[in-house]
């Protein structure tokens, strides 16, 4: 799709989030859990009140939030007000998690299968739970289909047979990603076979696996914020280097895989040490040259390039600072809405804040135009919304009266000669020489 | 202590490792584990030979290692032969860890207490085997002492009264650094107040708190090296920042940490990503303010620059690159001897490829004199050998006739003005504006 230098930008959210009131899931649940849902329903009632009190949250700024918020935040669940709320701060589409609520946890999946999906769930009950959301999501995503990515959420550590026939029922009612649990913790791990059948089965529809932050091994944290924070984002990243070193991208050439909300200011360090291990360069001779022929055929950071992606709920500067490295069409920008630590409902400002002197075809590519290629979304159905709400290069203060877009590509075309530095043969390759 | 411009360098590598041939050890157990330690033996050699099927090791690589290096490798174990190597390797001093052969372990402390410690450790045997090094561990150190900070090897997930009696006797036979279980697996993480008293011990003591790399969760990776290559950076660095964020630093403000072998190319994104949330940034507010006060007083960054270091065996120029942002004295360098994944016995080589244009005094600090600050090395006692084998700055390339230390200063003097950019307002920091 063709662009002019100041046409608006098509804007897909790759990180959003949508969920009911959790005792609004009841409907969705089949009747033999609703005795179980009463048990959860008591229990996540206990947890969040346990939260409050160890200070996970500031209440006067939830009160605030809550109060400003009261109409668009029922657009966690509700269609059509959500659109409202994606107009007005200018996203056309959305690739839709669960979990509207992060401030309260009040539209928490039954049985703790939300962002918390993990391989620690009773397995009957969390595959319920699952269920129940995506039958939701479903319903929720049949407003405006073409805005939306529903993610299905699929406990592929359980039997895997039930994990493939879910997947079917989704594809089949038009939801377009697969969560997995982010840690399988007391299960099989993902270099395992045993999961090659849902890598194939997501590889034939073309349904991206997805992980997002949100689970973590909490009870080693104690109350310590800190180190739950700084963790938070490494166990939904790390099925990434499980799958890759395990050979599932060479298998499953066209499998994509989009690690959600966990940013993306780890990945320039760990290409470099993948490539670099690949290579046999120093330190890991004793392993012998051919440790990963068979399985690992392509350099790590291609493999990268070709199945990965990161949902970034917020780039940071730092990490567009790295997109040479990073990959920039592996970086998809996310608005996290409803969460109040996303960008939304400022999101034009976010974008001017942070993309100010970025090139602008770079700037199409990270806002919008490799989501829809990750995720399947239909630029030409979309274009049209994007001309009347997306903000225009103008607007993000790209372009100015005294610089053109040639300008701004001039100004990286020093850095992106370089790119990553281990492959371009470039020593120090940020530091002026 | 002063050095002028092209003095020798004195070199403390903060890695090395010796370690008996594992059935040599016997003498050093208790008589009671003797039954144990040949059950030990006989699994220890099942073990090798599984590795050496699952293909972790090149043979013909480490045939030529040990035909090549047969005499200096007795350096593992024997004090004369080690000062030699150490000699013609320009080193003077070593902080020295377990698990002198990495190619083969056929020096592995016994019952799985070696590099490998951890808390899943059978605690009787477990200790037992670290006593066993440590006790032979202060023979070698006796031998040029002033050369040598042994580590002692204290499985402090076990009972802390027996962990704080095996402190007080590394005291008082000269060992100078404790190494804990880089991984607690089951047992209590490194943020409980149980380990307060250890902390406080080895604070009293000056006897830094050491982990290396080596310990992972293997069960997990089914026979996928890079997997492992990737993960065992992580887990020996994790309970930096359990320590950080429970506290321990603001506590005992005089304890030291420092994480070995597992490289510091992922310490700056942590610095930039802990400094900001600490400072309560987009994404936190929803924690509140004072989330951290009473627990974290200070920026995160501030604690690592007190308290924490990181041993590198062969440090990268991309972390050379970023050592303004990781902190210079934070930085330690090794030579991993008598590992073939180090420098030994090509020091000087590797150091002139590494640090040709790196200024003189930070080489300095990098090279010895942080390392000797950190493990209590006397710089006076050191200072004669130094100028005996030390490799001066001409002979790493750094003076040449066209160039002066104050040259080398001044083309890193504007990287070194932004130094961490979150904290000194700038953008994008290394790159041309």
């Amino acid at each position: 799709m063709e662009f002019k230098d100041n046409d608006p930008y098509l804007i897909i959210a790759a990180d959003s989030h949508a969920g009911l009131p959790t005792e609004q899931y009841r409907p969705y649940l089949e009747t033999k859990f609703h005795g179980a849902f009463d048990d959860f329903l008591a229990e996540h009632e206990a947890m969040i009140e346990a939260s409050n009190k160890m200070g996970v949250r500031d209440d006067a700024y939830a009160k605030k939030w809550f109060e400003d918020h009261e109409e668009d935040l029922a657009g966690g669940w509700d269609g059509i007000k959500r659109d409202q709320a994606l107009d007005s701060d200018g996203v056309c589409a959305e690739v839709v998690y669960p979990d509207a609520d992060a401030v309260e946890s009040r539209t928490a999946v039954p049985f703790g299968a939300g962002l918390g999906l993990s391989g620690d769930l009773d397995p009957v009950l969390g595959l319920a739970g699952a269920k129940a959301h995506n039958r939701w999501l479903a319903d929720l995503c049949s407003v405006s289909p073409e805005r939306r990515c529903g993610v299905a959420l699929v406990p592929i550590t359980g039997e895997v047979e039930e994990a493939l026939a879910e997947i079917r029922w989704a594809k089949e009612h038009g939801l377009g990603a697969v969560m997995i649990p982010a840690r399988w913790c007391n299960q099989t791990p993902y270099h395992d076979r045993r999961y090659d059948p849902v890598w194939a089965l997501c590889e034939e529809y073309d349904m991206p696996i997805v992980t997002h932050s949100g689970s973590a091994p909490r009870e080693e944290y104690g109350d310590h914020l800190g180190i739950y924070v700084t963790e938070v984002t490494w166990w939904p990243a790390r099925p990434m280097w499980f799958m890759l070193w395990s050979g599932v991208f060479e298998r499953f050439p066209k499998l994509k895989f989009c690690a959600t909300e966990g940013g993306c200011w780890w990945l320039p360090q760990l290409l470099w040490f993948w490539d670099r291990l690949w290579a046999g360069q120093k330190g890991s001779e004793k392993l012998g040259k051919g440790a990963f022929k068979g399985v690992v055929e392509m350099l790590p950071s291609e493999y990268i390039d070709r199945n990965c992606f990161t949902g970034l709920a917020n780039v940071k500067r730092r990490e567009l600072g790295q997109r040479y490295e990073i990959g920039i069409q592996n970086m998809l920008w996310g608005t996290d809405f409803p969460h109040p630590e996303g960008t939304w409902p400022n999101t034009h400002e976010w974008l001017k804040k942070t993309f100010h002197d970025i090139p602008i075809d770079e700037t199409r590519v990270m806002l919008g135009l490799s989501a829809a290629d990750a995720f399947g979304f239909d630029l030409e159905k979309l274009r049209p919304l994007s001309e009347k709400i997306g903000p225009t290069p103008t607007d993000l203060g790209q372009l100015t009266e005294s610089r053109t877009a040639a300008d701004l590509t001039a100004r990286w075309a020093p850095v992106k000669e370089v790119g990553r530095h281990w492959l371009t043969d470039n020593d120090f390759p940020l530091i002026p020489q």
